[in-house]
């Protein structure tokens, strides 16, 4: 242990972050304290809410401060415990940051079990991403079978399960993503019925076309212009979960005219539909019912998972800003360490 | 019975409606078939959806014909019962339009009992505007004791009902209403615990200053900057019922820019907001609850019910410009004919 790489946060993006955003540094590997665990990262998850968190602004998380370590959710090897449970080679999952070791308490930890699935998916398909799909279309878009479900960023990883999870569920799985490769993966490896390329210059006709019978849930993850589309087909008593809205993440101000909220309003209200927000944090309570059911699709080859693996730590930013651009394909990671040190 | 005399829509209005919008003309009183009734108009009532219904754009309910009668909710006497169950001299509330006498089918009224309330409650806080104030307050916007709600158009036949409700069940009651006669009104006789007027300059710290503690619940009589206002204040987990957009009915196109699309749906994700909206032809189910509760709230003196009278059929239009306008307080209702023929 020559000394803890890690990325902090060097300056706060206008825009669209830069490489110069960030800093890679090394300092001293830190000592477990009473109760905490010495952690060596073995995957990082890069994950588009980090945007907010290099934002000053008041949200629902504190911001990352200027030359703090990027935060992020780790897989990790315990190398040192101080905690009753846990136990040095002990594989955990918890908020590690963007660095090769981090200290934590062992209450905020959760050991994976490597023999049940790979050690990976405790950041994607059986993580956060998993369960924000799960909580999301299930609990507030209520689908039921024959309804059609439209999601955005549907090759990404919480995309990618709302979509599985709604053919599951007997509903017309309707996904947007952007470019034809991504629409070919989404239909013919996800199992989608449809994926239509916001890219296209006829989006909105292939949209429409692509959902016949309208939309009864839209889980909205990017906002924008694909958001106002959908909106525009929803059914009388459509639902909108609203998970994200990376369309907007970047925006230094908001765009010009016409001011399209009375036109959204004037929906939500003849159409009866609902919008909803929702952030994952508040339901933590699902994640055993969440377990069984996505763990045992997963076993069942109902629900298929892809990874975009980014080799070694100092590559995180770039792959990060990547992500922002809608450059990868599947959950984006970033392999820190071994897999055994 | 020389004739029948009505209201006919002459002209689609753009924008605000003019009187030359209207035509008053008489026409024959028309005859009940099987199982219908003839009606003797003796209430009227104006609400804001009727905007709506003179437009040619698709909504939830058919727009009314060039030529056709103005439609409206009226409380009426049986003339003449070809319809079991209903006598001549019942009084009952229905769908009669701006008109002196009207034909209905029996099983599309219902009957009233004249010695329980006035008659004309049935339009009002005991009708549609009370039961759209009871479901949108209580199952949209599921208040807690000790929160905030507040409600625009306070003043008015839907949001005086709302405060009140709101107050009965523990939370703290805040109006908005244009004018100093509207707040006066709202808090003193109706008892709310505050009320800012949306004229003012100073609106937005007014309507700070009356929720310390932000917002829990938002009623949404009206839509446009009123609405904007009370978004900012949202408290995380937030409700807002969508009834009405009355500062937007009268839109001939969008508002200049910029788009606060992207600001809505920044505070819709981040503070986990629900906005849904309702039409009550959806909850006419939960009119036994609502009469039971409102009726026992009304005799008990905990809710108070002002009435905007107006003489006279041919007094419809302008005090329907009006009260798009916002020129009325209490419920607006016109006299069409005496209490018995």
């Amino acid at each position: 242990m020559a000394g803890n790489r890690r990325i902090v946060l060097a300056a706060r993006p206008v825009g669209m972050p830069t490489p110069q955003d960030f800093r890679l540094e090394t300092a001293d590997v830190p000592r477990p304290g009473d109760g905490e665990v010495l952690l060596r990262t073995v995957w990082l998850s890069l994950d588009p809410y980090m945007r907010g968190r290099m934002s000053a602004a008041k949200s629902y998380a504190k911001p990352v401060e200027i030359g703090e370590v990027m935060t992020g959710g780790t897989v990790s090897e315990v190398l040192e415990s101080n905690s009753p449970g846990l136990a040095k080679g002990d594989m955990v999952v918890g908020i590690g940051g963007w660095q090769e070791y981090a200290v934590l308490p062992g209450s905020e930890v959760q050991k994976i079990d490597p023999s049940a699935f790979p050690p990976s998916y405790a950041l994607g398909v059986l993580g956060m991403p998993g369960l924000t799909a799960y909580v999301g279309l299930l609990d507030i878009g209520q689908p039921k079978a024959g309804e059609t479900v439209v999601v955005s960023a549907a090759a990404g990883a919480v995309g990618s399960i709302v979509g599985q999870i709604a053919k599951i569920k007997g509903c017309r799985a309707v996904g947007i993503a952007g470019g034809p490769d991504k629409c070919a993966h989404v239909r013919d490896a996800l199992g989608f019925d449809a994926c239509v390329d916001y890219k296209a210059p006829d989006f909105q006709a292939q949209l429409k076309a692509a959902c016949p019978d309208g939309i009864d849930v839209y889980f909205d993850n990017v906002g924008g212009d694909v958001a106002d589309a959908c909106l525009a087909l929803m059914n009388t008593h459509g639902r909108m979960p609203v998970c994200g809205r990376i369309a907007n993440y970047n925006d230094t101000e908001l765009p010009p005219g016409p001011n399209k909220v009375p036109m959204v309003m004037g929906l939500v209200l003849v159409r009866r539909l609902k919008i909803q927000g929702f952030i994952i944090f508040d339901h933590w309570h699902r994640m055993p019912d969440f377990h069984r059911d996505v763990g045992g699709w997963l076993k069942d080859g109902r629900i298929r998972w892809r990874e975009d693996v980014v080799e070694g730590l100092e590559k995180a930013p770039d792959a990060f800003i990547g992500l922002l651009k809608g450059r990868n394909l599947g959950k984006l990671l970033v392999r820190v360490g071994a897999d055994k040190a």
